[in-house]
């Protein structure tokens, strides 16, 4: 992994190839907030590790991460026969698979570039078309967060005060973002606009990320303890909630985000803010039938008992705040029922959230 | 400030008076939860120092504080003249008063001292009646507790999941506490039951004092974040919420307490689940008509935006965890309506919030 830039952030894109040096381009989020480095993987061992080591997160960069990783392992094949190439392919494939294991991104995202590789008739063909596909693919996300962006843009008029929750930002796609995309498009219209970050504990995504991508991009913004929201709606200065997703139910519209968004959702319809939620295409699941299907996955308690960041001598540094001996729960996620959701945000359209099943051609 | 004792916490009281010492005994709340330590101050100027720098905090505690620091400096003239010994006590008063100028507790307590000093006819006598005085109101603190306790312990039944947020707990009082007396009550009368502790972001005195009371006493307990209490609620995993309060307005039956009190009054209410909410009487404010009079404090941007805790080398440390350059909103408090409280826990007896006005001459 060789640090390749540091400094301002923009015109980076979270991922990137570069072609000439077969080597896939990241931003080292895990030094965010507190450092902008861009590191290149020369192999695809390096990006497997990338994401294993979380180098890079969020579903959109995860899926370009593995597809970028599988044209680049496939380029480093040297040789003619095209069965010996398949099974490097395959152990390509794998070992990208498992930097970790319970994303769908990377798998999809491998299994489309692999299709279209196959229509390749010599070794170099299909090389080339594993780049073009890899590509092809972070160039849809792109495109889809726009879009994302051009249908939410409307909802954020000129003064409002918008809530958002943990980081659906551009850092967790190629560019652009989910949640974030409305927000930038606003901005690009010339509106302007106060975001209020949720702090997201325990890993406090919004407070680092979401916080340091408005900085980047100059929107007005400030942090708050997840606490506050509440509060803050009961005085009339919260007009508008967007959230980002890991998996929306097709069959019910039911939402399943970071935990805590289902609070910002009970509290937004009491106060009858409207409440969005911003995913592309391949969030919908339309196979579940109840939210309480999904596996809600217990994580560490070291998350919750303790806090990560900067000392003050500048050092990563993590703090144990709760009493030793205490014993946390941690639930990762948690699910929104669709009566509690205003739309849900589509490269397509904005939809209620019961809606998406009877929209379902125009979804997939 | 001399270290007297290190170790265990109980038999010990957050506040306690050496007599033969002069000096006021308390605990050192800002080591905790890491460390126990009982600390006494020797002059009334420490005990006000003690004050200002939060070696105690909590309504009931910095009164008692402030009572015996009273005493203690009524206690330190030396001479026969009233007159003088007068002019003495109003410079005692003032300075421990300056200590916490916005708090309510110090100068009512100190104020009951010195009623009953008046009774005195000679120096000596008013001394033997400041200490007594003391004794006394910090003796009517733990019985309102203990009162406290013994009308909420029926709620809490045998398995039961119980959530409570912040710190009500002995460290805020002389000892029992308010929202955590019904808790120590039932586990006296041989009950088992849960209790998730909020962390309460910022300051997170639910992952660190309450944390640290309920393992002091053996009580089952989690920690979780602020987020993760919505979805315990939605998957029926919580059956009472207890909470202490700051204000509670007689008129309304409002309650203003910790920020994001009210997030967790509106998630009861949505899942049916009884939220209670444990004062003495000295808590009810019996003029403000309306909650939106109650002002709430914004707190440094420093809190929301950092954590503090112990670091790997054991050494209290703040971590900056927000994105370095953006801002943060910091509201102390926040309000919640009688509509969404099941019962107000008194010494009295438990009342709905809305009948505090009609039963105001047994609360007074």
């Amino acid at each position: 992994m060789n640090v390749i830039q540091r400094g301002k952030a923009k015109p980076f894109r979270t991922v990137e190839f570069d072609e000439r040096a077969n080597a896939v381009r990241l931003i080292d989020q895990r030094l965010l907030p507190h450092r902008f480095e861009v590191v290149a993987m020369p192999t695809h061992r390096e990006t497997a590790a990338a994401i294993r080591d979380m180098v890079v997160r969020g579903a959109g960069a995860i899926g370009a991460t593995a597809a970028f990783g599988l044209a680049q392992g496939a380029r480093e094949f040297r040789g003619r026969g095209l069965a010996a190439f398949e099974r490097h392919v395959e152990r390509v494939f794998l070992h990208l698979k498992e930097a970790r294991p319970t994303a769908v991104d990377p798998v999809n995202a491998m299994t489309g570039v692999r299709q279209q590789m196959a229509a390749g008739t010599s070794v170099a063909e299909q090389q080339s078309l594993a780049v073009e596909a890899a590509r092809a693919f972070a160039e849809e996300d792109v495109r889809h967060c726009r879009e994302i962006g051009e249908h939410g843009a409307p909802l954020i008029r000129e003064g409002m005060r918008v809530l958002t929750h943990c980081n659906a930002g551009w850092l967790a796609f190629v560019d652009v973002g989910t949640a974030t995309a409305p927000l930038y498009a606003a901005q690009a219209a010339g509106r302007k606009f106060h975001v209020y970050c949720d702090e997201t504990r325990p890993r406090c995504q919004g407070a680092s990320l979401t916080a340091w991508e408005l900085h980047q991009q100059g929107i007005a913004h400030s942090v708050i303890a997840d606490n506050a929201a509440g509060h803050l709606m009961q005085r009339g200065e919260v007009d508008l909630v967007i959230v980002g997703s890991d998996r929306v139910l097709g069959r019910t519209g039911e939402v399943a985000n970071k935990i805590g968004t289902y609070t910002k959702a009970v509290l937004a319809k009491r106060h009858r803010i409207p409440f969005y939620v911003a995913i592309p295409l391949s969030t919908i699941d339309w196979e579940l039938t109840d939210g309480m299907q999904i596996p809600i996955e217990e994580r560490s308690p070291e998350e919750v008992l303790g806090a990560w960041g900067l000392d003050a001598d500048g050092r990563r540094t993590r703090v144990q705040v709760a009493n030793p001996g205490s014993p946390a729960r941690n639930p990762g996620f948690d699910v929104t029922p669709a009566e509690l959701i205003t739309g849900i945000i589509t490269p397509v359209g904005i939809l209620p959230p019961r809606h998406l099943w009877r929209n379902r051609e125009r979804l997939v």
